[in-house]
């Protein structure tokens, strides 16, 4: 069976069963699931507290190597090893990200999987959804204009203006927005400042969905947001503000997990989607716990390569949400690791073992890294017709050297059936006992030897730049009891330097943090290390043009 | 029965019925519903489509005298009328307006009827809903980063940076985004402008999607939109920048209306809201349209007062959307007739005959304009308990010396049940085939005509002056094709002058025409007569402040 048809054509020729039906398979009654049309549902906050105590399901972490433009195939791997694992007979559950509606403007494609290994209903995940986004939207721009609205009315509490931190957000790739003077026009509209939008995804209050147990906690994590500093350069808090209660009022719904189904009609959670450089870059706690408690097997994906993702799922989520992975697929295709060993996009069609195998030094230190957490490996090809019986066993043959075990898998093509191996190899893995899963570092550790230790053991720096007043700032937030933290990495995602045009495995180099900021609400600090873009923009021609309704009315152009 | 209880007590207290059940009493099947949650669902559009050719019901129109702190009640009323309707054996559907996100956390308290009118759920009602203002938001904000990409991307369209008119839009209160200077920062951000923001219930978009009648005819519209002009003046469409399909794709759901329930468990049709100001102030006419087909009596309402909004409803909504009313229910209150007749707020709960009979002047005034459109008039008095019996009296009296009835009405504090005489009249008179609705001017006259026809007849204005610039730029779109547009007045809601203060019936005053503005895909010419707020802030201690949630996961504070 060959996918010569296109993903939104795939998805809309499936046969969908209602979402109740979905959620019965995982013993959740109708009554616990808040439908969103007939193939999406919330899951009550009541049914997921009811779970506690349980026993869990067995976690999979599915990363990659360091993305290039060939592509790689992380959410549509962790999709179709869903469908596998339930194939052999395990009940398993699919944890994926909400797509952000910007990009989807812009150039990219969908965020839903691909081919035969997708989830449904597409269209919708990949635009409004269940409304999250816009709920964490709304939350965080009423902090917004809280804060403008409280300088305007006399600044009780001696905010400098100069040090608000908190910018607003909208979920649109709008480059206008990121730099400007706002509240200009007279007295009436408030104090002119330096203001500016990030993408939703970049908002803290994404980040803290992700990351909240529960609403109580949700609440409370808002309350500790840092807005911005006083004359006296104390932080204000949201709380000070008395913003917290109708943010959480706000985002009540949004807490809820998202459930539609495969195109195998398995159970996936789809909820919530922080960016991967200055936040965490995983689906919620809350979803995955739930899903812990309900399946077998619960798959799950990391934002990017897994340098960042996979490190800051172990450093960040795991460790804060006590989670204890059992194992971990790295998916890898032929033509990354090519353009990894230095081919060109364009020469990706010819076969060029050479390359791929230079390029495999990439994935290697991958397998060591993830390790390194204690967490058991295997390597997932993702398939691409253009992939060589000899590049495909050269791959194979480098991951062995590497004590791991590399596997071709077709689900993109073949869904479940092309993917049986990785499946058993997985339930094997993660049977065997072998996970030992520790962070790389304690809590107790100074920051600057945090940042250091993930630069060195996980990116392969030769050392850790930063100047002064990074330094102060580190030492300053280690005085106010911030010095606990994780720290949450913000590097470029095509390679293990802050270069990122260094593919493979470069070593020895020297990562310079320029900047770091405080989520205090999320419960990290953001080491930023090269340019980091929090609102993007749409190319000269966004695949915006192209979108619209056909004459059945289905939409045409989003992927 | 005395609602000694709060809205949301009272609303949180409601027995309500499966959204599916609601739908069946209209003849809905469930899989024709889209459900959001287990009491709230859209409407397929497929199922609207086919009811095209079924025979309308009734349809009248709840509007009110200028508004007071005092409040009227409209909303309440609307609803109340539609239970009133239903009790007396009659299929009534309640058409009214969603409410936008802004000012709930502002001042204003629910838009969903209060006492023992209301729809249910008002929490989900008054904060994210179905999702439509969202969607809305993001469909013009697209836009408008199309603007400015198209121009930071090389201009091709020659779009004069000066003379963009497309703004964004925010659902929140936000007084600091009401002008600024966008896109700062150096040359990736773009070209520096003049930018600004707008309430969602402002934008042109919303208005669209209020008098589009289906999907197609939505994305036409979309793409008429003007967003600015060139250098050599011309206008600049959406179409022009390709955006209209993908904007189409976002407003797709949110086309469909939406179904709740009254607490009496009767179906109300909630869906779209846009401003009584500068847009026509009505819910959408699809809403309308299909509660026509599915019910005997359908109730809606109109922004404001009836100068504003009954105008507009008539002379905007019922002339585009072919709808021929058949009854008017103007609304009145003891209280906001004495302060129409100059009582203080603070003084109304002492009996004042002699200035309650001063200020049924403005409704004496209403009943006269309403009638100008062919409509047969009945005035709801909205009951208060310090209502006295001599006031009523009064109010009665003068109603029925200008030839229509008044009707003391009691459904805040008794539902359906103190509504029964309304419901009755209401019967009588749409039955009475005294309708022959006709707008107050045909499509052919000169635009500044058509303001002077509104501002004599219905506001008894003495002049409308206007300079040369507004009356260059009205013949100016006269000549490219818009002369047969209605316009759409943009004054202060307060008074029938453009001066807040003058309450009670003022004539001969001047109305000054400041601005005029094209809303091309809307359809109408938006006339401006003093200041009109487009993004309204927040108050010094905004509810926003008390919302949260309680121990029990319950919504505080919202009202």
């Amino acid at each position: 069976m060959a996918a010569i048809i296109s993903d939104i054509e795939i998805a809309r020729a499936a046969t969908k069963k209602p979402i109740f039906e979905i959620g019965a398979k995982l013993g959740i009654p109708s009554e616990q699931l808040v439908p969103y049309g007939h193939d999406k549902a919330k899951i009550s906050a009541e049914f997921i507290a009811a779970q506690e105590g349980k026993k869990d399901g067995k976690l999979i972490l599915v990363t990659a190597i360091n993305p290039t433009p060939a592509g790689e195939g992380k959410t549509t791997t962790t999709v179709g090893l869903g469908d596998g694992l339930n194939r052999i007979g395990k009940k398993a559950i699919v944890c994926i990200r909400e797509a952000s509606l910007g990009p989807c403007f812009g150039v990219k494609g969908g965020a839903a999987g691909g081919g035969y290994a997708q989830v449904v209903p597409m269209e919708d995940i990949n635009l409004h959804f269940t409304g999250d986004f816009h709920a964490i939207t709304s939350a965080h721009n009423l902090l917004a204009a809280m804060i403008d609205n409280h300088i305007y009315w006399g600044n009780e509490e001696n905010i400098d203006l100069r040090r608000v931190t908190w910018r607003r957000v909208m979920d649109m790739n709008d480059r206008a927005l990121r730099s400007m003077v706002s509240s200009l026009g007279g007295v009436s509209n408030g104090f002119p400042r330096q203001n500016g939008f990030d993408i939703t995804v970049a908002s803290e209050v994404m980040a803290i969905l992700c990351l909240a147990t529960d609403l109580r906690d949700l609440e409370r994590r808002l309350g500790d947001i840092i807005i911005g500093y006083r004359f006296d350069k104390t932080p204000v808090y949201a709380r000070d503000l008395k913003a917290d209660g109708a943010m959480a009022v706000l985002l009540k719904d949004a807490m809820q997990p998202n459930l539609v189904q495969t195109l195998e009609n398995n159970p996936a959670f789809v909820h919530g989607g922080p960016f991967a450089n200055i936040a965490h870059g995983c689906n919620s706690v809350i979803a995955t716990k739930t899903a812990l408690k309900l399946g077998e097997y619960v798959v799950t994906e990391a934002g990017f390569g897994a340098d960042l993702g996979a490190e800051k799922f172990f450093d960040i989520k795991c460790r804060k949400a006590g989670l204890k992975p059992n194992a971990a697929v790295i998916v890898a295709t032929v033509r990354a690791l090519k353009m990894n060993g230095g081919v060109k996009k364009d020469d990706l069609g010819a076969e060029n073992v050479q390359a791929l195998v230079r390029g495999c030094s990439n994935l290697g230190r991958h397998i060591a890294n993830v390790r390194r957490f204690g967490v058991p490996v295997v390597v997932a090809i993702n398939h691409f017709t253009s992939d060589t019986d000899a590049e495909i066993a050269a791959v194979k043959d480098f991951v062995a050297r590497h004590g791991a075990e590399a596997i071709l898998c077709r689900h993109w093509a073949e869904g479940s059936e092309g993917i049986e191996d990785l499946a058993y190899k997985v339930v094997e893995l993660a049977e065997s006992g072998q996970a030992k899963f520790e962070p790389l570092y304690g809590d107790d550790l100074p920051l600057l030897e945090k940042i250091e230790i993930v630069a060195s053991k996980i990116y392969y720096a030769g050392e850790v730049t930063a100047d002064k007043a990074v330094r102060d700032q580190l030492a300053a937030w280690e005085e106010q009891g911030y010095g606990k933290l994780p720290v949450c990495m913000a590097k470029t995602q095509y390679s293990f330097s802050t270069d990122p045009n260094l593919r493979g495995a470069p070593e020895g180099h020297i990562v310079s943090v320029r900047e770091v900021r405080l989520s205090a609400g999320a419960g990290f600090v953001v080491v930023i290390t090269g340019e980091i873009m929090t609102m993007p923009g749409l190319p000269k021609s966004p695949s915006a043009e192209r979108i619209y309704l056909n004459d059945q009315g289905y939409i045409e152009g989003l992927f």
